[in-house]
């Protein structure tokens, strides 16, 4: 991963700022001959797009994705040609907002001041490049991705907002979709609904442990050294806004365990292939899948846009105190469900492509 | 990242195996006229190095590095020429132990399993290239990436093992080198001997966390979207040997925090410059180092070789059990403190670098 | 370069297929705070469009080139921010004519075949990916290039076509833009204009010589091995539609010199600097500039789209014949020199950033 | 390529200095279970070697190949593990010859000056970095590339030296062994050898033309746009040392061809597969291969090295005169041929991997 582009065969570039004219990724890489579907992508951006529920921001973003090039229409199908496929979506509400205040003053938490620090100028609008807008096209790319490795199942779901964490005796992905949380735990979603209510109301906002969990993944997908699946998972998911920590299987919890603990036994299983009797290592050893489910998990820190003034300086150096009125989430990390689901999707094409190139 | 290479103008290749010939690493893109100490290059190797107390592996490796190119002596200084320097460790201790269990069963936990699923043969004695001395490259590879960035200073701690967590309030530097395990409560050291060898006597093993801290790092260095300082950081600790989880800053405690505890909030210094009142955010925002220290953790998992038995296979697909006898690590947390800065440090010179090439 | 990105800072992808709804670039890696002009960069995306005169095909192409992110304005200037810049050309004209026969029947010399036999799918119309219309997304990426390394003046000329050669000692930059060849000798340029009118009646074609100067460049671009400025030179050359050779310097000629004639003697010069009193090297030795200008050349070969039926096979293997009928152009070379000019100066901005990078 | 790796999936990285203690490479990306054979290895760079007639340097050096990681003795076979190889070739002969003269004065056509003029310090011993001893490594890499595309002949020869050039209706394989030349034309061979002779015995220096042909690639290797085959093949040509020219198929030559002379055409074969009547193309259309021979050609300028003195400058900026005494290669180019053969079979294995990467 390096400047706005990621991945080494599946390659996405994302571009677009929160109010520039548009933003987009091309996905370069792409097999031929894979069948595409403009809905199925719009299905998943229109999961991550705001104003699903009260729980997101209210802000009216259309996110529809045009697809400028790499495709064509054969017998019916809109299928891929292995040259790379531009996908765009247009930035309907740009409207002069008065970002006069956002542009004098650096927002704490937010990258305002890091962009000037670096680049002696920022897009201040809407966050420009670090608004979570850009992750719409990571979306759409994830959506490319999740085509080439058809057996790969890719879920995600929110396990833990502040203090609520799920039990995992009750998960159920069938509940994924019955709540605005993307919670698999009916009871943890009951008591999320007044709790983050609570929070909203108070114009404050709070974090949120968001878990993806990929079935199908085959042994030996990865490689050593510093190809390894889980440090490409690392930087993408710590590449997505707001995130904070990472965490593979067991994750920081592995430091407590024992060798006893932590060693997955194995077993032959009824088909006579092996089986994993645990999953502490999350699907990956030295880098490589096992064949067991991969397990990712990532914690979004609480946006902070927040009612509470908050000390701070302006592009001056003079100190002041900045307070975010009207829309924002209060959990972010609720959208950010489909955008991990998304990131796992395009680091294992990519390393679907890399162990069919490396090892046929 | 990506396969044994990683870095992007400060770039790194490392080879060998644990029984091979010789292991050791290509630095590339070092900048030109810097004075290297290979003795100050075998200090930290040194530090790595198995067989310094009881608590990590009796294994004699000598480690000694020498530089096979891209310095050059002049003035009496061997300076760098912006070639790239190679550097190789020889395997002093190549003998023909009897390798043939573990080459015929994988071991849980281990890597074993995953290379022969990928590429169908692996060199299996020590461990091949799944060993942790592949680290010791990485080790004399930070140890030039330093010197590029003479203003910062970049240190490791270990801050929990297994039950025995620091308590922060004792944070003492001084106290890193006081101890066997590189901890910086000089009461938690004391209580984790006892721990550690109860479990060194049962042939168990306990896993770890440590902490990285990089003081001095100036406000600019990172870059959005896919090149975030944080992202490279999380791929280059997750690509450690046993590492399951990273964090920055407040990691993933951020999912418990409101927007009101996490934002760091900002004032002018004495100095007239800007100064972070808290550093929940770890030193970066967005994609770029604010200013504050980076800091940075991982999770190490207990290693696998253990004394009691393992339910596994072997290579024909019989059910068998394993154990290790011998010389093993109770904890290989310790010894991924050096290993930890050194990333870290590859990391940092590398984004000094791209920082420098893009903004000048 | 790799897949459909070129430079290692400065990286530009293209994507878009010659009748598809729109093709574009993203530039990525480009410092901040500079100007840039939409209507610099429309002027030489003019240069290279089609129907300028006669002597290029006579389609219809507006080429109007629009920015969708990476500036902003300030103070009436439109600045880069750092982020990278996409910028969008519409297809205008992808009316349905009737591409059924080039669907079924491969061109001779055109890449349908290898399309075909590398994807089992292609983009038939137009050309599609293969098309010289991607050549437009380059020059845009050109125009930005230029500005990070506005102390280099690159200019390139049409220094052969077919049979005519130009004279070296009546070389006059002043010409270029006086005939409709960017002919740097006015003597060649009115031998030319009869010529190709009598290629361009028998629907035939022909191929050209380009060179491309850059002058400005200081001693120090470039690196060694695998970095080297002609290395790079080369690759963004060749990778040019219909580029079947690439020249630095002397070029291939330099087989018939001596050691004598070809090393490059240098002097003291007035300003006391070092001065060469030749350039056979084309201003670059080991891989890295030396001051002198950089001097590189391409050969075009003649677009295969001719009247006259040549030996072919269609889709089913089957013997065909095919012609091109309609508006072509009889010399692709002229239209390659704005071409040529922009991949120079994308190789000398990618390697201006890379040189800061390492060196400072 | 960048830096001083090439490659994507079959990557290569050399490092070392003429007189450092040694030279050589890692090559990452190389799939798992191909046979190596260490003498074959040594085959090829022995070919490479100096000293081998009169018309190379005299200088000994044994570049014995040493293979220290990547590959397991297995059944009485040496198999890759598809873990790094790395390869190192000691300098035996490092002896304190006296290059006080070489260090103080930039000699002209040599990379001295530019070294000097990028990093501010050089290895002048022997050329350090620019010293065409680093093509041994490339040889080593080659040999492994081989390997992987079993089924392609890679056989280079020389073509043009100086005023000589072959007779294409001469051209037989056979003859390459048959002279110190690597001509595949007896009749110019012959005429080589006095002229030759005539130049070594002047202490002057020739150039040279060489070219490379691959044959058994099939159609579909590379890729549009910045991945084609010949943009890789003439980076990996122009970077060899003395390299100012690079062809593919007709070369520098298609800007004299009108459209009906270049456009290969296209019959079906007896076996009911598409053939190619000609191969103006070199095998390459649209950056794909065609399946016929992949044809490259490139110019090698003559040593500077030669016994007349030339006009420089030293280090202190004063006007001097260099000259040569000693052992040299009076046409460098002859030792190209097996180097030229190195870098198509890396670049070929290389795409080999991309394609099935992508293609499967």
């Amino acid at each position: 991963m390096s400047h706005n582009t990621f991945g080494h065969l599946f390659r996405v570039t994302t571009f677009g700022e929160s109010h520039g004219p548009a933003l987009g990724c091309v996905v370069d890489g792409c097999p031929p001959l894979i069948e595409i579907s403009p809905a199925e992508i719009q299905g998943f951006l229109d999961k991550r797009k705001p104003g699903q529920s009260r729980f997101t921001t209210q802000r009216r973003e259309d996110d529809a994705v045009k697809i400028l090039s790499g495709t064509m229409e054969k017998d019916g199908k809109l299928l891929t040609t292995g040259t790379p496929i531009a996908m765009l979506i247009e930035n309907t509400d740009q409207r002069s907002k008065d970002y006069s205040e956002i542009e004098a003053k650096f927002r704490p938490g937010h990258a305002d001041y890091t962009y000037e620090a670096k680049y002696g100028i920022r897009d201040h609008r809407g966050g420009g490049r670090s608004s979570a807008r850009e992750t719409a096209a990571r979306v759409a790319a994830g959506a490319i991705a999740r085509k080439i490795i058809p057996g790969v199942s890719i879920r995600g779901a929110l396990v833990r907002m502040g203090e609520i964490e799920i039990d995992r005796s009750r998960w159920d992905w069938a509940e994924i979709d019955k709540n605005p949380f993307f919670c698999p735990d009916a009871k943890a979603a009951d008591a999320m609904e007044p709790y983050l209510d609570g929070i909203r109301k108070n114009g404050s906002s709070i974090g949120a442990v968001i878990e993806i969990v990929a079935e199908g993944v085959p042994a030996g997908w990865g490689a050593p050294i510093y190809g390894k699946l889980d440090a490409d998972l690392a930087a993408a998911l710590m590449s997505i806004n707001a995130v904070k920590g990472v965490e593979i299987g067991d994750g920081m919890g592995v430091a407590q365990l024992t060798g006893e603990q932590n060693a997955d036994e194995m077993r032959k299983g009824n088909d006579g292939r092996p089986v994993f009797l645990a999953n502490h290592a999350g699907g990956i050893l030295g880098g490589i899948s096992n064949g067991a489910p991969v397990v990712a998990r990532f914690a979004v820190k609480p946006t902070s846009s927040i009612l509470t003034p908050r000390k701070s300086i302006d592009r001056a150096g003079n100190e002041v105190d900045v307070s975010t009125k009207g829309r924002h989430d209060p959990c972010v990390g609720i959208r950010a469900v489909p955008i991990g689901e998304a990131m796992v999707a395009c680091v294992l094409a990519d390393h679907y492509l890399r162990h069919r190139g490396q090892v046929g």
